[in-house]
């Protein structure tokens, strides 16, 4: 499962290109430096696609999603599926406005993605035009089984052709025939923000360094998921925490991920929940 | 004083919506999460009703205001008004230039704040339309005496209906009639930028949680000095004590708080300095 | 050569306003209230001039460039020239795109600038419009000798009349006649994104409070590559890199940065690589 693929990351120092929120992107960009590519960040329409041609990997980020930037993700998204590069989505809070529901819905039909990762709601969302969010974190109402997880994801990616990850407490990683339940993290990866941004960035260098194959994603998925267990355990606090998960990533390696990932094939029947 | 207002919070992790700067955003996402509330930092105009209607307290910041973000402050600081949900205003650099004192008062004729935060340059400004600012921290010449910062909240909060924090070395929380004095802290939250951004998010939280009654504003005032005092204790230098903060308020109690908050109510008589 | 660069920083508390990226912006605040400044950020053209007028130094970095903030660049600019204000440049990402070289060349003609830092791509291609840039870091071909990267600067220097500073494995920061090589830092510093907007931020307030001499720059470039080694002799990795990197800014002094600067005044005979 675990072969090279950090390592592949750092000998190949891919250029990732995030259009993101501002709440996160600084997080962003250290995650990414920290595994070992290079972030670029920028949102201008005017040089997506030269920025684009220069990349290894797209990443688009929804998180304070504006008309301007929305031109901005579309443009790039369009142009990295031209030239074959790997597009990875985080519908941010997908649910939580009609302005997001929207964008999410244009841009699954303008773009097509490698990878879309999200919580549950989010996720749902996307995938049924049910749901709604509790804002930018999942909804309580969102203890889902692991086996609904696998069955929306399946669905899911049987629709738009790329990979899924369903992250929560259970992380589900999922093409449309087969699955991965992965079981990393911490609960304290809830009580900072940007978890979840982090991870889309980071699946964003495995996927520009390795392709967007499911076994690189969910290595992505349990990088970080170990990271925020190392970190749990030497913080202090939410604030040592974060940085303590910065240091954690910058000294991950394939060894210490391949000892540490809790990943099995996902091999029960996968219910059906969710139809498009 | 401090019976049951941290708990409150993380029982009922209210979502607090703060539409603010991008300088210090990340900061005040992490403080909210630290706290146990759950932020959303959104401004494109087209959601701002739809996501007030689903959180419990509204935190607005001139920060780095432009004339976008502006009237998404309107639009969400009204519907918010509708609701019944608490608005908290930070009226960032109010006074350095003419788009902000401009944006102040229209901000405070469209909008009724439950709280508004800031330094005795900013709330100077915006009491009396008198005073500049030294930039976005208090101007030497206003190290005011207690009686005046008394006066000077106690007119603004008749004048606006809503409570008023001006934080300096000394704190004053104070209604129309009553006013408290505060006096926690410690001078390197004037070393971090953000010091003043989280505390108006964390009485955003408080304020979702447990209503803005003026001893709810002044435990929040309280819990970020106090979150102060224990960072300085184990820093050692700027980094880590913004580190320090974030910890020291994830770890905070209703216990630790009545402890170690030193606050008193203004006996004294009030200076008459202000007039709108 | 090092005086009391620092101390002045910490008497003036100089203000120095930022009209910057917001991937970095947060960092950029708070090293400079490290060293001592005071930063305001906001990019509003309706306020530039104003902020202006009541700063000691402005900066202007093109991170996430957009077409509305390029003309509050030039705004600000122009009343700092006016003022006789310095304002301190950098092209982040010069090469990349179009829009970013363009910029550049408004910029360039628009506004007189005290300081101009960047990469040896970014400088490169400022200086002979040849190029192009490994997205946001030095590109690999960008491994040149130290008798070139002098050549440029003089070159661009007399070009712009300015100070320019190339920051990479040695600095150099030159006029068009003088220049001196430095060579503090720590390789950790491209580990973590900001190293260089927070060097050209400090450069502002260095300029801010004791003028845009060759030798006030150097002994900021000096400042911040030594702050650099301090911080990685106690990291866990890049998260506690960039906390420790802050700490040691905060605690640098004029004393400290004279023993651990190491600068010497270039005398070779500099190559005439760049024409433009």
């Amino acid at each position: 499962m675990i072969t090279d693929q950090i390592g592949r990351i750092r000998i190949a120092k891919p250029i990732v290109f995030n259009i993101t929120n501002y709440v996160t992107v600084n997080d962003c960009a250290n995650i990414l430096l920290a595994i070992g590519a290079s972030p670029i960040m920028a949102d201008d329409e005017k040089e997506m696609e030269e920025i684009v041609s220069i990349c290894r990997g797209v990443v688009i980020n929804i998180g304070t999603l504006n008309q301007r930037t929305l031109r901005s993700m579309i443009l790039a998204g369009k142009k990295a599926n031209q030239l074959g590069i790997p597009v990875v989505f985080d519908p941010v809070g997908n649910g939580a406005s009609r302005l997001r529901t929207e964008a999410v819905n244009l841009l699954l039909k303008e773009v097509r993605f490698a990878v879309i990762r999200g919580n549950v709601s989010e996720i749902r969302m996307a995938c049924t035009g049910k749901g709604g969010t509790k804002g930018v974190d999942a909804g309580h109402a969102d203890a889902t089984s692991v086996e609904n997880l696998v069955a929306m994801a399946q669905r899911f990616s049987a629709a738009t052709g790329g990979g899924i990850a369903i992250t929560g407490e259970r992380d589900v990683v999922s093409s449309a025939e087969k699955s991965y339940v992965i079981a990393n993290g911490h609960e304290k990866m809830g009580r900072i923000t940007g978890a979840g941004c982090m991870l889309t960035a980071l699946i964003g260098s495995f996927c520009a360094a390795g392709g967007a194959e499911l076994e690189n994603v969910a290595a992505a998925v349990g990088a970080m998921g170990l990271a925020g267990e190392m970190a749990a355990g030497i913080c202090r606090g939410t604030g040592s925490f974060k940085t303590g998960l910065m240091d954690a990533i910058s000294n991950m390696d394939d060894d210490r991920l391949r000892e540490g990932i809790k990943i099995e094939k996902f091999k029960g029947s996968a219910e059906t929940l969710c139809s498009h």
